[in-house]
């Protein structure tokens, strides 16, 4: 166990509400109004020069605003954390975390900016409209299927780095995870049946980009069981992934799923039992990835699997998307990136496993989410791939 | 002239510009993410539990996010400083300007939200849709006659305090200015005819202020003349004023109306000549507030006016907003207050005039734009007559 850690359940509400009093963040000034002259320079009469330079040359906006390096922090309050649709002003609180996450980790400025609608079409509006106010969007705990389509639409609408850290983030670590895992069990991806228990965000998500980094086969588990093709009342997006993964076909519940399955991928808090777990294939992996309750609790996990992983601090393996949001977004606007690709998604989940491999073990297959080295190293990895691919 | 003050026209573009390179704000964290407790309080899982109290509470967001101190510092770009429509990615060093004297000498934090759109419908639209994300509005750099609009859509939409600086901050520090001057000069504001070349934002915003404040008489001046009831193609604002003001039923331009007049007071840009300021009454008044030029040179104004004061910092009697604004969100936020009032407005001036009391003289009408008690005075007074007019 860290040595640091604490069980988040042990938190005092005390210790949580005055931590919240005011909120979490401010505005700094970094142009001195120390005298007049500073002001003059600050503000009228000298910015007048500024405004007019970059009315000339918009490009010249990137330069002397704080907007290419501002990552807005977007919500409708529709998913935030496991609460479920608490509205946007509850989800406030949340998105300012996210903002602190993003300075503490990625040096990068973000606003939180939560919305009184749940209309995908009005949100899109919305960021257009505000669009020379930032430079990137973190979209956060907005509702499946919504998410995927306004995802989809702010990419085509804003031109810069959008990402839905729910989705993504969460796939980039659980990736890099994966990565540290198969290290230490010397196992390969394209040999690896994976089962995720989860449809919705994250379990897409992560489905995707295990596809693009070449596992063997993967099937996905909602409420309603295994995730096949032509299965009833399937949403488009769940059709489509139906379509990509469940090679062998399989139909049934978690238990048809994990049998002789070898890793599973927990992101829907729906409980998988011991014996379960103990179906699966020897050396298995599981990430049980729910808080703060895992699907299974990793001492139970850990009498049958070779590694287990949660979304917990306070046991080993946390799989945490601070690992990647700060140094993904701050490499795409480093790079100047329009959009976040796929390279840039994979080279932050082996960059992140690339730092974890100077200490790798069973409890060690990712670095501490407060590892200072990781957001740098993924934000060079992000913008060497944005280059790659183009977008920069 | 002021010890400390530059001309400001004799800023070198070296200065200036390498004064904004990477834009002049960033975020500050106010909580700790130290280590794994406190990032489990500020973030997953300890916040959940913000989140589910304000969900449960809405009133409880004012207290734990910081949305309930936060400035929204909203422009189109349509009227930017003397520059004009330059749009919305140009402005944003002047909000960047405006959100840094906010946090300087108002200890408030406000983010810049420039819009890409001028349609007044899609402006309210976007804040409405916003409104969990800030505690109050201030427009700045809007066109006229729009801005009179759209401040009045907002104030009714958004239930917070709103204001359209241009307006109201030049207001309350040209009354401000005008009462050190009377008290100096021994003169009653009932007893004065003023003009006020301008008819936009500004002017309109003074003549307003002065009529509340009690002037004897106001007539304005625009680009074709004084502004009279019933003259042709006047918009519905200007029509309102030219109803309110004019008592005495001038017609003709600036020499028409200055002569014999009291004060005179110039928000346009338009020159006025030293015979026409000759032409005033004995002991006058001029305010030349048009910046970096002023309506008349002051060292001009000095050989007739007893009185003159400028927008600038290189010459005595500074009107600068930035004597108000802080201090009136500063106070409107501290009480709560859904709205900002007249008698809110009125009481930033009586403070400011109140802090130059101690230390008045011909070129001491107002407190320096630097001074630091001027922000906190001003936010009592607001804060006390938000209390007193009831809308906190």
């Amino acid at each position: 166990m860290n040595e640091a850690a604490t069980d988040p359940t042990q938190l005092t509400d005390e210790e949580i509400f005055s931590a919240h009093v005011g909120g979490k963040l401010e505005i700094g000034v970094t142009a001195s109004l120390a005298d007049p002259k500073a002001l003059s320079i600050a503000y009228t009469p000298g910015v007048a020069k500024v405004s007019r330079a970059i009315a000339d040359d918009p490009s010249l906006a990137a330069k002397y605003t704080w907007a290419h390096r501002l990552v807005a922090v977007v919500s409708d309050g529709t998913a935030v954390l496991g609460l479920g649709d608490i509205g946007a002003a509850a989800s406030l609180p949340v998105m300012e975390g996210k903002a602190a996450l993003f300075k503490t980790f990625g040096g990068l400025d973000s606003i939180p900016l939560v919305l009184n609608t749940t209309d995908v079409d009005e949100i899109v509006e919305t960021l257009v409209r505000l669009r020379p106010s930032f430079g990137a969007v973190n979209l956060e705990d907005v509702s499946a299927p919504r998410c995927f389509e306004l995802e989809a639409r702010l990419i085509e609408a804003l031109d810069c780095p959008v990402m839905h850290d729910d989705q993504h983030g969460t796939a980039v670590v659980g990736l890099a995870a994966l990565r540290g895992a198969n290290t230490v069990l010397g196992k390969d991806i394209a040999n690896q049946r994976v089962v995720i228990s989860g449809a919705g965000a994250a379990g897409i998500a992560i489905a995707k980009i295990l596809i693009a980094a070449g596992a063997g086969e993967i099937t996905l588990v909602d409420s309603r069981g295994i995730v096949y093709d032509g299965r009833d009342g399937l949403n488009p997006v769940k059709a489509q992934i139906a379509a990509a993964t469940n090679g062998s076909g399989l139909k049934g519940g978690i238990a048809e799923a994990l049998a002789g399955a070898d890793v599973f991928i927990g992101v829907s808090s729906s409980k998988v039992s011991e014996d379960i777990i103990a179906s699966m294939a020897k050396d298995s992996i599981v990430f049980a990835l729910s808080n703060p309750d895992p699907e299974v609790h990793p001492d139970v996990a850990s009498r049958h699997a070779a590694i287990v992983a949660t979304g917990r601090s306070d046991f080993p393996n946390q799989i945490n998307n601070v690992l990647a949001f700060p140094g993904i977004f701050r490499g795409a606007l480093d790079a100047g990136a329009r959009r976040i690709t796929e390279g840039m998604k994979l080279a932050a989940a082996e960059a992140i496993a690339a730092v974890a491999s100077d200490d790798l073990g069973p409890d060690r297959i990712v670095p501490s989410a407060l590892d200072p080295r990781v957001g740098p190293e993924v934000a060079a990895a992000v913008a060497a791939a944005a280059k790659n691919d183009g977008v920069a």
